[in-house]
């Protein structure tokens, strides 16, 4: 199995189009245009599918799954710092203040070329072995290295979403890693833009742009408003970090006197298709503003437990109405893969609920009714990070590109184990988000093509 | 590279004697006898290094590690449901009492010694190849199925100690799946011992035999006081849980008038041979007394995230002196990999320092001085188990069993990715404890005995 533009694939597929629940679409036939968007889906108990299995089986155009096979969605990673890929499992027993002091010399090396190469051309690789199919990269100040991790995700055929990171403030910045000067890093904010959308191996649109201040302190007021008129103008994404720690939450009521949401709200950076790493420590008058503008947050459990002070209250934001994705957020977290990133987010959630210090009474120990389960998770993974996005991927419906991962149950050296007098197909789907690895991702498309895999 | 019996290994070692530091074994020799024990570990500082390598080599007893390839000590797992396995990954959304009614069934299966053999061939083999080299096993209260679990590990050559549950109260076994009577469960515990005593193939002592009351609410006292009978005779290990949940905790006060931990004390269940899974709720003069009576606390943080209401105390517990390990807790836990344990035994212990609840104000909502991090972790599952079992391996040192895995951090399907340039010794361990898979894991040896991995 490989490319399936113009192919039809039958098999038994799971996804999550809405929070709550999965729906297993059981030996059903979805039918990929040469674009690589799916066209239709045709569950077995449709009068019709027997009729469309026999027309792309006569056409040529039927894949059939073998068996122990399942198809999902590919994962949407809403938050990766391509440049710190080397540090990914690194420097996490330290402080966020020393390990900012190993992460900016590392950034500032993008200006080797080379250098960003060799990282870019492993970490895309890798990415897509994990099964994300779209990720919405921070890259570093440098221009030429960013256009590389375009250049790259293009080549490897990944869905991403670019970011020139700006950082301009000398208060909070180092000198040998900041923008030049505000202008520079506008123009090479609009350098890219104009780099992504000309470029010849982008026509299908894989690969977009994103505004990308790094946070709140790293930037001036001036580049803030820069910025924010850069996106009135092209309407293009958007991404920073959001009241992730008690210190940087604290330094922009500080110098704005508002939280970073209303602040980020000032500056016209929070938008349909604006994304916010973290935001731990949101207020209900935030989660508010937020889902007001129906911008998204991107959840990142595995770094939230380094650097964060809290748990994001994800139920809490769920409920005000807030989109929200899942980040891997590389190398704060110290995990490339988002089925990690599932797991903590369910296990996180369970320790908000209940509380962590065993010394406290359990009525005041935690905080009720913060749970998600494996389901919701793989939901936020997929669908509900591609919703956040605002593009559509992370299901399976027609007008929606085929994204997707052929997990092989039973690849030898995986670590899935079924018993098929035991496991019902919510249980497979559950041990699929729980228990898979690396060797069980067998196949990984984007719009069709395969663009990685074990198998 | 295989058998390593009579063989000196030529290489890099990581391992962690001692908590709160790691030693790296640079360019060391060690040297194991035919018994698969450490007769010499010499480092490339010492004098005799070169002499000893030669030495060595010309009786054709050097084995050199390739590049990019280092060995740690095989994970010591202190506390895994072995029938469970089949259930990996699943029902984690629903509470402890109704779980339980997804297991009793599953664990009253093992009468079927078809389906024993089968789980228990799968669970041996994934373990071992999740470098797992020492496993302490609940099995089910039948004595068949528990003897094929002993037979498992001796043919695929775990070191492994294996306990036939006992459990008898009917007020809260089900009839379905309890002792036939008090007496029943202490002949099959007696039976057990007799066994993996006798058994001709364990001539070298590589699985023991376990006493294994499931947990206070399951036996009578009649149950408790025969089997603190056996101990006394017996000397052997015992296992049990200890103060899990509130629930549980709260269920021995009203029963016995006193804690977990001095109950079993009464009973005599309390030895420097005893492990106590999860210990969440245990108090500071539980503390003193488990570190009075040399017994362990198998930590298992993957499960404690959805049945232990608060996450274990583990720096307070060490400042006492309590001997600690990691366990997976399959199936409570979701992962068979004592890498999953080790990375969620550091992400909790960050969660417990800081808190979780974002609403809190930050003085108050965190335990201060929680932390450990990757290289505490790593202790904890190597010769931390070890030293809680009393048992000599988990580091590299004459007399020690040779128990390790040879991590290849190159394997092409693997996780790890290094950048030689940027990542001194420590980052290199760091990066395999936070970012190995199963497919990093090449081989893995039990008394130098080759009995698994993926190279
Ligand atoms: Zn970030
Ligand atoms: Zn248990």
């Amino acid at each position: 199995m490989t490319d399936l533009r113009g192919k039809t694939l039958a098999g038994t597929f799971f996804h999550a189009p809405v929070l709550g629940g999965i729906e297993v679409l059981d030996d059903a036939l979805v039918e990929i245009d040469e674009a690589g968007r799916i066209t239709t889906v045709t569950r077995s108990s449709d009068p019709h599918h027997e009729g469309a299995r026999i027309a792309a089986s006569r056409a040529g155009a039927l894949v059939t799954l073998p068996a122990g096979s399942y198809v999902i969605p590919g994962f949407v990673d809403l938050h990766i710092h391509a440049p710190q890929y080397p540090q990914l499992g690194k420097a996490l027993h330290v402080p966020l203040e020393i390990w900012l002091r190993h992460t900016f010399p590392l950034e500032a090396r993008y200006a080797d070329v080379a250098f960003a190469q060799k990282v870019y051309k492993t970490l895309v690789a890798d990415l897509l072995a994990s099964g994300t199919t779209t990720a919405l990269y921070f890259a570093t100040i440098h221009q030429e290295a960013t256009r590389l991790l375009v250049d790259t995700c293009l080549e490897q055929g990944q869905r991403a979403l670019v970011g020139k990171v700006a950082m301009d403030n000398p208060q909070e910045c180092p000198d040998f890693y900041r923008d030049a000067s505000t202008e520079a890093g506008l123009e090479g904010t609009r350098a890219l833009l104009d780099y992504v959308r000309a470029h010849p191996a982008n026509e299908g649109g894989l690969v977009h742009p994103v505004v990308t201040p790094r946070f709140l302190p790293s930037c001036t007021d001036a580049m803030l408003e820069g910025l924010g008129a850069i996106v009135k103008e092209h309407g293009c994404h958007v991404q920073t970090h959001c009241s992730e720690s008690d210190w940087e939450h604290g330094y922009v009521l500080a110098r704005h006197g508002v939280t970073d949401a209303e602040c980020l709200d000032r500056f016209g950076l929070l938008t349909r298709r604006s994304i916010l790493a973290h935001a731990n420590l949101i207020t209900a008058s935030d989660m508010a503003r937020i889902a007001a503008r129906g911008s998204g947050v991107a959840h990142c459990p595995l770094s939230n437990a380094y650097f964060s002070n809290a748990v994001f209250p994800l139920r809490a934001a769920l409920a005000k109405g807030v989109r929200v994705g899942l980040g891997t957020d590389i190398s704060g977290g110290p995990s490339a893969s988002m089925l990690d990133a599932c797991r903590l987010a369910v296990a996180a959630s369970r320790m908000l609920e209940s509380g962590v210090d065993p010394a406290l009474p359990p009525e005041t120990r935690g905080r009720p009714s913060s749970r998600i389960d494996i389901r919701d998770a793989f939901h936020l993974a997929t669908a509900g990070g591609a919703d956040a996005l605002d593009l559509p991927v992370g299901r399976f419906e027609p007008g929606c590109h085929f994204d997707a991962v052929r997990v092989d149950t039973t690849a030898p050296n995986g670590t899935i184990r079924l018993f098929d007098e035991l496991d019902a197909p919510e249980d497979v789907l559950a041990k699929i988000v729980y228990t898979a690895s690396r060797a069980n991702l067998a196949e990984v498309w984007v719009a069709g093509r395969r663009v990685g895999g074990a198998g």
